[in-house]
This record gives structure tokens, sequence and C-alpha cells, in this order.
């Protein structure tokens, strides 16, 4: 009986990875979702700012806006999830197998703030528990910021961008 | 004669680094506030975004709020000089001697700026400082951003992360 | 017929890197524009975050304040494409010959947003189109966030930091 593979464990958790974020109309975005550097191995993958999505790559339109405003602090957690997923969708395209994330190290977590909202770790734990179930407590630990900035691309409600070791 | 540690610098300033800061009431922090990777040598040293604790690993109320309003630039000066203390304490907690820190690399400066404080730099200098003081020119020499942000985690006045390198 | 030089290929363009910038009057900035790690090849740099500046060193008084308001979103693409050639300079200085950086990792880009103003992809798009014309679609491609903040120091539009690959 060998470990449980993180692909296993998706699935008998019952979640889906998105399919690919269709580009919004008017912008392009000239960079990769996953940058990997060196090619050889180990090395480092880096995300970039991902937002939530929808299993069929949609933006979750009822989860624009503000958190604390336009968002509650649970549906924010649920976006901060989803947020997760569409990483891990973005990092299994990039690496082909999700075990080859060996390490996770840095999280930036960034929230759409209402003024005054400043619960903004209660959000992004909604990230860090889904990283820390499926990688569990050493592999999955991340050093990690949770902020509220002034906006965010398209009004999503949260961002993050992280860097994992690769091998 | 050798060349003094870092610890007897500390010291020897009558520098006092603080306890771990207590989780806030109803929040979890399910993440470490140092992350080290790889477990050999040479590797890195991530921290996580750390607020200004007092001694006895407190936030210190006194502190909280928007800088250029509620918070002075000097009191927010001295808000970066204690988050670095803070920083210090969980990473010698982490690798057990500041010594083995042999190089800052990045920091990210994050301050809570009511509308229309741009002096950003200026208040995280407080952090800056220390760590050129206590590593010197080169090693502390470190790639720096300091920005405003619209809320920060309880309405802490500033927040810094940052990447170092460890032997 | 070797490759083109990256020096090369500024020349081309009629791009001009500019001088150092003057740090502002009463702010000191205790840090470098580039952190280089390690010595030794290869390795990484860091930049700081860096704004837009013209030629001769000057930040470019026209483009300062929110981007939304004060700043259009083609004046704040144009500041973004500035931070880039800001950048590069700085490299430059750091390493010597920009064909040492072989390849862009990890692009952060801020923008100065009004209340409102979500279209922060579209700004940081003059950095990145910068890199990619110059580096070309693989050592170009950087993983890349575009968020907006609360305040920028001394009011600049724009600030971008980023980690990339050294030889």
């Amino acid at each position: 009986m060998g470990v449980m593979r993180i692909e296993e464990r998706l699935t008998a958790r019952g979640l889906v990875l998105p399919a690919p974020m269709e580009p919004p109309a008017g912008m392009a975005l000239p960079f990769p979702w996953v940058r990997l550097w060196p090619n050889h191995r180990p090395g480092r993958a880096f995300a970039s700012g991902h937002g939530p999505l929808l299993p069929d790559g949609s933006i979750p339109g009822g989860l624009l806006g503000k958190v604390g405003a336009d968002v509650s602090e649970t549906d924010a957690y649920e976006a901060a999830r989803l947020t997760g997923l569409a990483i891990l969708a973005s990092l299994q395209r990039a690496l082909g197998d999700l075990d080859r994330v060996t390490g996770w190290l840095r999280v930036f977590g960034m929230v759409n703030a209402a003024p005054g909202f400043t619960r903004t770790p209660a959000v992004i734990n909604g990230f860090s528990d889904l990283i820390v179930d499926l990688w569990g407590p050493e592999a999955g630990a991340h050093a990690r910021s949770a902020i509220g900035v002034a906006e965010l691309p398209l009004g999503i409600p949260v961002e993050i961008e992280a860097e994992v070791a690769v091998d």
C-alpha cells in the first residue's frame, strides 16, 4: 500500500480542477500561468496571480466585488478555495503530475477588501486549508501573507500567487 | 578576535527578540512563520508576513490603524523596526542561530496607508536600517519594495515578508 | 550569424536605458536596486520595486497620480514600459551585460489604482510586452500578478518588482 497520490486525494474528496480560464474580452494576458525554472530537476514553479474559477473555466460572477461589502467572508473563503483549485489545475497542466510538487514555499494572498475589512487571513485560509489537506502538514507548509488590496483584475474578490518546489 | 555574531550584536544594542505571537481569537493561522527549503544546506528561508510585536508577543495596540492618519510616520518607522525584530525572532526559532542567515535577498514592505500617504519607503526604512545595522552592508543588502495597501490583518500598521539565504 | 544580443535589440528599437534615479529629497533608500545571489554562477537577481524614469533618471511628473483618474490607461501602459526600461538599466549596471539574464521568472506589478479601476493587467502589459519582445517567448516568459494598491511612493502610477535567473 503506497501513499495516496495528490490526484487520488482530489478524487477522493470530490474536487474538480477547472478548465483553463478564458482570457477576458479586450484584455491580453501575455504571460503563462506557471513559470517553471530550471527545466532540469529539481526546480521551482512560480504560479502567476490566479483568481477563482468554476469547473468550466469561467469566473464566478456571484463572487465579484469587495470582500466585507459585496462578498461575505464565508463566500470569500470559498473563493480562495476555488483559487487554490485553479492554481492546482495550472500546475497540473504545466508539470503533468501534481506529485511533482514536493513542497509549498511561499503563498501571497490578496483580498479585494472593503474599507475596514481586516479579517484577510480568515479569507486566505480557504487556500491554505486546501493545500495542507492535500499535501499534509510538512510538504504543504508555506510561508504566507494575506493582505487587503485596493483593486483586483475584473473585480475578483481574491488573487493568490505562489512559489513551489518541483522534482 | 572573531567577528561579532548577530546574537551578540543584538545584545550589544539592547535589542530583545519578542515571544511568539499569540494567534488572535477566532482566527486560525494554518501556516508557519518561516518556511525553510531545502532541509539540507545551503537553502532559503521564506518569512511569512509579520507585523510588529512587543517583547511579550502581543501586538502594540497603540500602533494600530492607518499610517498618516491614526499612526504617525515616526511611529510607523518604529513599527517596521518591531516587525523586523519579530521576523528575527521567527528566524531564530526556525534556524536555531541567526548567523545561519548569510544573505538578505528580498524584502516586501506593506504599509497600511491612509489616503494620500506616499512616504511608504520612509516607513519601511525602520526594517531596512535594522537589518543593515546587524548584518552589515553586504550580507544585509536586500531588494525591496515599500507600498501602501488597503487593509492589513487586525489593523496593524505595517506588514513585511522576506526571503533570505541560509547556510 | 549569431543571435542578436539584448543590448543590440534595444538599440535596434531605439530604446534608451535611463540614468540611475536620483533619491528623492528627504527620503533615504537604504537598499540596492538589484540584489544578486549567489555571487557565483548561475544565480538569481531580485529587482527592487522600480517606478517609471525618463532617460535622465528623473521621475516623469506628468505621470504621477491615480490610474483611471489622474493617469489614463494608455499613459499607465507607457509608465509600465518605462518602469521596464528602468529595471533593465539597474540589471545592466548590476550584471554588466543583459545577456546574463537567461530567464524571467516572477514579475509583480502594482498599479496606483483609482477606486473602481480594475484593468490592472492591461497596464502591466506595458512591462510584459517589452520583456517578451526583447527576450522572446521562452526566456521572456514570466509568472505575473497585476494588482491595484492603495498608494505608491511619491505618487508614481506603477511599481514593479521582479526575479530573474542569471548566468
